[in-house]
C-alpha cells in the first residue's frame, strides 16, 4: 500500500451536471442547511480541530457541491497564495477537508484575478456556479487554470536526488519541481526538468501519486526517475543545492532525528509522500 | 515495454534559460540556419513525408527552442485547434516532429486569444521569447495554459468501456474523458468523470500514459481503472453511448478488421495506446 498524499481525499459531490441552472443553484443555496466558507487573513478559515468553518449563505457565489440537498459555498476573495504562509493552517487541517480547501483556494483567487477577457479585455461574467467566466462582449467562455507541475526524485545507486531553493526553511531539502510546457508530457517534463536543474540524464520515469496545491492553482505530479550518473551540474538560478541522500538518511530526516542531515518537508507536501515511497517500494 | 503515445517524442532543446534574454534570441534568429514554422490552415505546414515545413525567420516572435546555436521560431497565427480538422495532417505527422507540431500550435493559440491582462484588462506584451505575456499597466505576469485532461479505459470482468460522443465519425468508440478540476487530484478526477458520464464506481485507478493534445493545450494524462460493476447510468448530455467490449472485440477493431464491432481512435490520440496498452498488459 503505497502512502497517500495529502491532499486525496474524496472532498464533497460537486455535482457538476447541475452548475449550469440557476434555479437549482439557488434553491441549494436558500436550504436550511446551506453553508458558505467563512474565510480569515486570505485563506479558507478554521475550527480549532482543523476543520473548515463555516457560516450562513450570503455571497453564494461559487458553488463548491453539495451535502444531501444543501449547497456548499464560497464566496470571491483574493485568496492569499503563498505556502509559507499556508503552513501554519495546513499543519492542522483534516486530510477530509483538504480537498475543499484546496478547490475554494485556487476558485476563490482564479476569480479574483481574472476579472476581464484575455481575448478583448471587457469585463466578464460569473457562469455556471463559479466554474467559469463568460465574456458579454466577445462570447468567449473562460475556465479556471489547473497548471500541472511534476516533482520528482531521482534515483542513482541506491541515493536519491534532493534540492534547496533559497526561500526555504534552514536545512530544508525537497524535490525538484517544474511546470509542464506546452508540446511535452510528463515524462519528457521531468527528464527537461531534471536536465536544466541539476545537469542529469535519466531513463525510466515513472509516475507515483499526485494532488492539487493550491499556490495557487497546481496540480503536482510526483514521478521518480533512474539518473545515469550522479554528476551534478546545478542550475544556481533554480537552486541553492542539490545532493545526493542515502536511505539511511532520508528515513533519519523523515523521522525527525536528530542529527538528520536534511529537514525534510511537510506532510502536506507532496515531496514528502515521494520520500516515503521511496522508502517503503 | 508499453506501447508509447504518439506525441511522446523529445522534441527539440527548449533551452529555457536563454528566453529571458533578448540579445540573445535575437542572435539565435540571426544564425544562418535560423528558422520559422510555416503555417498553413491554420496549423504548422507539413510537408509531403510528414515533416514540419520551414521557412527563413521573418517574425520571430515565439522562441520554440534551438538546434545548435540556430533558433526555430514560429509567428503568431490564430491557430485552427479542432482536432477534426487537424486529423488528416496527423495521419502523415512523422512522431518525431509531433511534439513541436503540438508545442508551435498551443503556444500560438493561446497568444492570439490572450492579448489582453485578466486581471486589468488591458493589452499586454510578449515576454521571454514567447513563454509569457506581461501587463505593463499592473505589471501581471501570463503564462501559457497547459490544461490537465484525465483519460481512462474501466476494465470489469475481462471487458472494457468505451464510449461514444455524438460528434465521433460512424462507428468509433473511445476512452471516457475529463478536466482534471481544482482541489482534486489524478484519480479523483478519474472516479468522478467515471462517475458522472457513465454512473460506475471504480477501485483502482493506476496511471498509464501521457501525452500533450494541442486542441487547445490539453495534457491528456492516461489511466485504467476497476469497475465495481457493469451496470451503466449513461450521462446522455455527455455521451451518445457506452459499452462494454470483449479483448477480441478491441483487438478486432485496433486491426481493423471486417467486421469489427467498432471503429477504434486513430494513433494520434491517446485513448488508441490506452487500447493496446490493455491488449498487451
Amino acid at each position: 500500500m503505497p502512502p497517500e498524499p495529502f491532499f486525496d481525499g474524496p472532498g464533497i459531490d460537486r455535482a457538476d451536471a447541475l452548475r449550469a441552472d440557476p434555479a437549482v443553484l439557488a434553491a441549494m443555496a436558500g436550504h436550511p442547511d446551506a453553508r458558505q466558507l467563512r474565510w480569515a487573513n486570505g485563506f479558507p478559515e478554521l475550527t480549532a480541530d482543523g476543520r473548515l468553518a463555516w457560516a450562513p449563505v450570503d455571497r453564494p457565489e461559487l458553488f463548491l457541491g453539495r451535502i444531501g440537498e444543501a449547497g456548499c459555498f464560497c464566496a470571491i476573495e483574493d485568496a492569499d497564495v503563498s505556502a509559507w504562509a499556508a503552513f501554519p493552517l495546513l499543519s492542522i487541517l483534516t486530510a477530509d477537508d483538504a480537498p475543499l480547501f484546496a478547490a475554494a483556494l485556487s476558485l476563490s483567487r482564479w476569480h479574483a484575478r481574472h476579472r476581464f477577457c484575455a481575448n478583448c479585455g471587457q469585463p466578464t461574467e460569473v457562469t455556471r456556479g463559479g466554474w467559469s467566466r463568460r465574456c458579454p462582449d466577445c462570447s468567449s467562455e473562460h475556465f479556471p487554470r489547473v497548471d500541472p507541475v511534476v516533482i520528482m526524485i531521482a534515483e542513482f545507486d541506491g541515493a536519491l536526488l534532493l534540492g534547496r531553493q533559497p526561500q526555504y526553511p534552514p536545512g530544508r531539502y525537497s524535490a525538484l519541481a517544474g511546470f509542464v510546457e506546452v508540446g511535452e508530457n510528463i515524462e519528457a517534463a521531468v527528464r527537461r526538468e531534471l536536465g536544466e536543474e541539476a545537469g542529469i540524464r535519466v531513463r525510466g520515469v515513472t509516475y507515483v501519486a499526485s494532488q492539487p496545491w493550491p499556490f495557487p492553482a497546481s496540480l503536482m505530479i510526483g514521478c521518480r526517475a533512474e539518473a545515469e550518473s550522479d554528476e551534478l551540474t546545478i542550475d544556481t538560478n533554480e537552486l541553492e543545492d542539490a545532493r545526493w541522500f542515502s536511505r539511511a538518511e532520508v528515513a533519519a530526516a523523515l523521522a525527525g532525528a536528530v542529527g538528520a542531515p536534511f529537514a525534510a518537508p511537510p506532510r502536506a507536501a507532496i515531496a514528502r509522500t515521494l520520500l516515503e515511497h521511496w522508502l517503503t517500494a
